[in-house]
């Protein structure tokens, strides 16, 4: 276990759950479980089970570099990325620097602000995908379907791979982005499709050897950053799951391990529904079964006092109060919240992104 | 004209427009329509146009008058109720007090809470009402209706009463409490019913007389409590329409003349919608027509700050925000609005109703 290191790109604005995140504040950076701890609090308390922290690596803009090291106060690994460019960049550099201290080294790579609810079979995942990555192969995890999800991409296990230490490993069959509602209705019927959660362990080599063979103009740009004679700004922009995951399952060379953990993205307000966030907030509802209501009462500009709130009439409504910013909406529309931020900057209030 | 007087009983807790109508600030204190005059100012000022301020008697509870008094300087006359006891106690107690000090006097009577858009309407209509006064008869004035609402009672008119100066004045054939549905249809169908605005103007012994016929232990009970022989609290609580109008048109003794006004008792958010409040909130909604939003800019515990309000999805919303309450509902459910202060009551909140 000595050579595994975690990569935490902390990166995703969270339009979805504006305007708890915002630009200043994204989601990974909030407490939106109601727990005590920040969401890339939880993700550094999950991966402590069993890497040291200076096998942990964070990725994040210079904007969330303070509030970073203030909520992470044992990180010593932590790489800027001056704007974001999806997760491959970021992941790709710092697998560069991670290699170079430590050739033989296996990447995991982990998202900030996703919420995990047990740790001990998160660990035993983790343990079966780092024994695919040490047998050459990437490896990524898949999570057991609710619903016939369009939020996001799916992944087709096929036979397995027999290794002793990673029993459930199988190979990845397909490797599918976002399907339309009919596409995921199918891949629940059938039984072997899994939710690709972003999680991809593989050995350093392997990763940057994929991105050569896919991606060689990225690889080479990456390369001659961390060398000081590249502009980050002309990398592109992609997310690794489609720079390497997706090509190299077309070449037969992922495979992937069933998630024995339950796992959630936080993806937008009908999901915070399930956690009943913390608010001091007194919230009456009539005729307004299913409200979520969710409070910023630590950000600046909240509101100070108990504030009574009245919902009537309102089925599966969602109303977020920030001081300075109030959402009302409903859990069929959660998806659309993304919208919102652009449409204020439109009205030059810049503030409230 | 020297002897017609106005009663304004500025009752009624408004309890349809909570949280911006509270039992401390009730709707005729507040500026609903963003005039820069609150309902009962815009009473004054109307009634100002023909009567003198002498003329002009407030009967309101205890909790109220010192507001009262800074928001109408030139009131001479306000009469104490000890409670609310609905509108036939407080017009009955200012009618026994105006009669005294003037026998011929006509009597008008004017909710403090109602909109009305056209002054000069309003003049030449109350102007026909004293004449069918000074002809012995109480009159009513009939507002065309805009729909088949079972908000408000009914009045059918019959045939003409021919009086020179009240060309317009009609016997009451009929006088209805708030209908059905069914019924509503059938009455705005018929072309002769109009919506009863709970206005009424009658010589001040006629008024006394139709106490005493239909209600002798009330009109008997307030001569009491006026010599200071009897208890408030043990009065009847009536509205007038049903103390004497009802009745009396059920004798053939009423009259009424239709509206040369527009009329709206802004009952509740629904018909709010139609006077944008003013308000310094900053206001963006996206898939959701017809949205209402009202603040209470003024009331203690009022935000300071613009504070950005986003709706999403939700058609028809109405959006309350006050400093300490926030109310969020459709107009579809505006009437039922009146059943939350009694819930917080219930949940140890009354300094929320």
């Amino acid at each position: 276990m000595s050579s595994f290191h975690a990569i935490i790109p902390a990166g995703g604005a969270g339009k979805r759950l504006w305007p708890l995140s915002r630009a200043a504040r994204p989601k990974f950076l909030l407490d939106l479980t109601g727990s005590g701890r920040t969401l890339i609090q939880q993700t550094w308390d999950r991966l402590s089970q069993f890497t040291e922290p200076d096998h942990i690596h964070v990725v994040a803009g210079p904007e969330h570099t303070e509030e970073i090291r203030r909520q992470l106060p044992e990180l010593e690994n932590l790489i800027i990325e001056p704007q974001a460019h999806d997760s491959m960049p970021a992941i790709g550099l710092a697998t560069l620097a991670i290699q170079r201290a430590d050739p033989g080294a296996i990447i995991g790579t982990f998202a900030a602000d996703h919420v995990i609810d047990n740790t001990a079979g998160f660990t035993a995942t983790i343990r079966q995908c780092i024994a695919v990555a040490e047998s050459g192969t990437l490896c990524t995890i898949g999570i057991a379907p609710h619903d016939a999800s369009t939020a996001y991409g799916y992944i087709q296990s096929g036979g397995p791979l027999a290794l002793e230490r990673a029993p459930d490993a199988r190979h990845v069959a397909n490797f599918a982005e976002k399907p339309d509602a009919a596409t995921a209705t199918a891949y629940l019927a059938a039984g072997t499709w899994a939710w690709n959660a972003g999680m991809f362990i593989g050995p350093a080599t392997i990763i940057l050897q994929h991105l050569d063979d896919y991606h060689p103009e990225l690889h080479d740009g990456l390369k001659a950053y961390a060398n000081g004679s590249g502009l980050w700004g002309d990398l592109p922009s992609i997310p690794i799951d489609r720079a390497i995951a997706e090509p190299a399952a077309h070449d037969g060379k992922l495979a992937t391990v069933p998630a024995s953990f339950g796992w959630d993205d936080l993806g937008d307000f009908a999901a915070l529904a399930e956690y009943g966030a913390a608010t001091q907030n007194d919230v009456l509802w009539l005729d307004a079964y299913g409200t979520v209501f969710a409070t910023d009462d630590g950000a600046a500009g909240a509101t100070d006092a108990a504030r009574a709130v009245s919902v009537l009439g309102i089925a599966d409504a969602v109303i977020v109060d920030t001081g300075d910013n109030l959402l009302i909406t409903t859990r069929a529309y959660a998806q659309r919240v993304k919208e919102l931020p652009g449409l204020w900057r439109d009205r030059d209030r810049p503030d409230l992104t």
